[in-house]
């Protein structure tokens, strides 16, 4: 099998300031094509960390993907290393990514600065892959056997994540061009609502009667749930076989906290729910602020669905806006099931939508009381039928409260809307 | 110079299906404590795998932090490579550790299940520092001079990101007890509005004036604009009037462009301003979709400032719920500065607050015209005394775009609210 190391350059990632994304992207990208990643290393701008760190992976690993250290405001370190490694006698000038920088700059209205320009300037030794979303060109460099004991590759990407990733399928079909790609095989299955020790008690079973070319992971996020992961690595024939058994088998287990068998947002299945149905939704968030219905907005072609949301922080804005009685606010606080459901009912007459969803609660880390601790949210759903309440608690940080409120509140949504279809049908 | 390596296991890390947050997290606490951190490795869940770059690690760096590869699900593949590492010869039980497990998951009303306790089981070759935050403890293993050529110590944390951050202080404290840490010293000073290659432009001067013992770095964010951080290595005495100075310099070339000189978020600093002058905020949201809402939200205490907010996703919520007039709509369309001029002014006056800000605009991929383009969103500010609106263009994918969206708002409504605290002075 094919595998690769993956290279992440820059002081920034290495202080801790910025998160490395591109790595988690690229992986995803050589999967697909059937390259196993074996390493991911991060080094920072130095010449000799980054010559050090190439060669070591091109000893190791067939592919090469290195990223960061070209912006326009960079020291160029990584050029220079490629400079070395591949040989070259000097830079040329790359006339199909000088071209890209002149349309880049000029449809921003900027003038091109020496800094741009000298981006299209590359090491004569290596390829030049444009890089159509930017103004650094990926640079592809191939060695012969006898160099690493292997064939090799190394790839140099623009360290802009969007470009990085942009870039990833013109870097496969050239990896194509000369490597023989196997297959990995992955199923996700998506559920909510079950925390991931009580999950894996629950499918302890299951599990262990997974055939052996099935490789499986837990793969828990605080706005998605638990994902599940199978994997069978080679060329499995029967591997489309041997997931929808194994999905069936699951679905016997959890039921409806399965929420998609493929790698989905529970924002995207609650929408194809409501598209397919021809409904319409609305949100009322208190504690989440807004989260919600930026998450449901955050799905292409929301617009056909998601009407609007009144974030109602202040107790006037429950009350004057959303219509919750004083009553209500007075006699039950506003952290209860009587606040939002009248927060869903209002917010649904309020907007005129199908569905809706609301949220009250304490994100922390002050406030709470001693029936609401901090990481109790009361979550309210409703329709022209009926309106539903419940609770859930968490116990984490303000913004990790906020993503596990929204998810919940997301996934109550998700049923709710799926036990009102099938009751009306 | 007290230099360390991170490592991260996890198959789920290597096949792109989870980024690591881990890394970077626990690079800022080293750094904040005087440690370098030289390389971050993620490997899978490979007993070969993970021994030989934790043995590579060791033999690099003074400190090594392993994460991941410990929860109740993992196969606990690190433990039996600590369990190699340190020259253990069996396995017991930290009852600190115990107790911690029986006590998190009573406060859930849970049972202690046997993976759950398996837990507290560490090899006795290593010494425990217990996690408050989770069922996983802290292994520390030490090596003498002869073992690596250096002593060398090895912190083995639990995967989850806030528990593995939650104990970084415990481990700090344990690496000060056996090195002695020099210094680095860090100033961040926050940017928004220009460009990373514009910025270069503009303090080109100042950035080639820098005293030598200084290192800058760009460090862009969608969220955040660009932040420029000066670094000075070793225990530069002067390093406070050196940051001072600069500082100022800086000041002086891009004025309100600067809107913190610690890391800081825009939310924080518009919602600081807010604070101090006893004013508060609402916002009218349409391609944003409640993003500025939970952002301002995001930050512990903004109910003090923050009333409410209307996501108007929907043309008849902008009309009905905020007042847009339908004139406004069918006149200039609902991507204009009429538009968000009324929608911001309709949400002040609904919740009845001091300063509220709007956004209209095509995150795409799909509409856009050619006046306003994918990318292009509207802001409105507003107060009591005057609305402002103004127009930013960003050629991004969908998410993108809604948090520089998002961004921009808030960075206007920022300069929006110090003119006006500035004129009624």
């Amino acid at each position: 099998m094919t595998e690769a190391s993956i290279c992440t350059i820059g002081d920034e990632i290495l202080i801790g300031q910025v998160v490395d994304t591109n790595s988690a992207g690229i992986a995803k990208e050589l999967g697909k094509a059937g390259i196993m990643v074996r390493e991911m290393v991060s080094v920072g701008d130095e010449h000799q960390a980054i010559c050090d760190t190439l060669n070591s992976a091109l000893a190791k690993s067939d592919i090469v993907i290195v990223t960061g250290g070209l912006g326009p405001t960079k020291d160029d370190v990584t050029k220079k290393v490629i400079y070395e490694l591949s040989g070259s006698t000097g830079y040329v000038t790359d006339s199909r990514q000088l071209d890209i920088i002149h349309r880049i700059l000029a449809s921003r209205g900027l003038d091109v600065l020496g800094r741009n320009r000298q981006q299209a300037s590359v090491p004569d030794g290596c390829r030049v892959i444009p890089n159509r979303l930017g103004t650094a060109p990926v640079m592809a460099v191939t060695f012969p056997e006898e160099r690493y004991g292997h064939k090799a590759a190394l790839y140099s990407l623009p360290g802009v994540p969007f470009e990085a990733l942009g870039a990833m399928d013109d870097v496969i079909s050239d990896i194509r061009s000369s490597f023989s790609l196997s297959e990995i095989r992955h199923k996700t299955i998506m559920t909510y609502g079950i925390a991931e020790s009580a999950l894996a008690e629950r499918i302890s079973g299951w599990e262990s009667a997974l055939p052996p070319c099935v490789r499986l992971a837990y793969l828990p996020d605080p706005l998605k749930g638990v994902a599940l992961r199978m994997s069978v690595y080679g060329n499995a024939d029967n591997a489309d076989e041997i997931f929808a058994r194994e999905t069936a088998g699951l679905r016997a287990i959890l039921g409806d906290a399965i929420y998609a068998e493929e790698e989905k947002t529970l924002q995207q299945v609650t929408g194809e729910l409501l598209k397919t149905s021809g409904k319409t939704v609305s949100t009322a968030e208190s504690c989440t602020g807004g989260m919600i219905a930026s998450l449901i907005a955050s799905v292409p072609g929301a617009s056909e669905y998601f009407k609007g949301s009144v974030v109602s922080y202040a107790v006037e804005v429950k009350e004057n806006v959303l219509g919750v009685p004083e009553s209500i606010v007075s006699g039950y606080g506003v952290v209860s099931a009587e606040c939002v459901a009248a927060m869903a009912e209002g917010v649904r007459r309020l907007t005129g939508t199908d569905f809706s969803v609301a949220t009250s609660g304490i994100a922390g880390p002050g406030g709470g009381t001693e029936e609401a601790p901090v990481g109790t949210v009361w979550v309210g759903v409703s329709s022209g039928n009926r309106t539903e309440t419940m609770k859930f608690s968490f116990r984490n940080d303000r913004i990790r409260n906020m993503e596990r409120f929204a998810a919940s509140a997301l996934d109550a949504l998700r049923k709710f809307i799926i036990s009102e279809i099938n009751y009306c049908k």
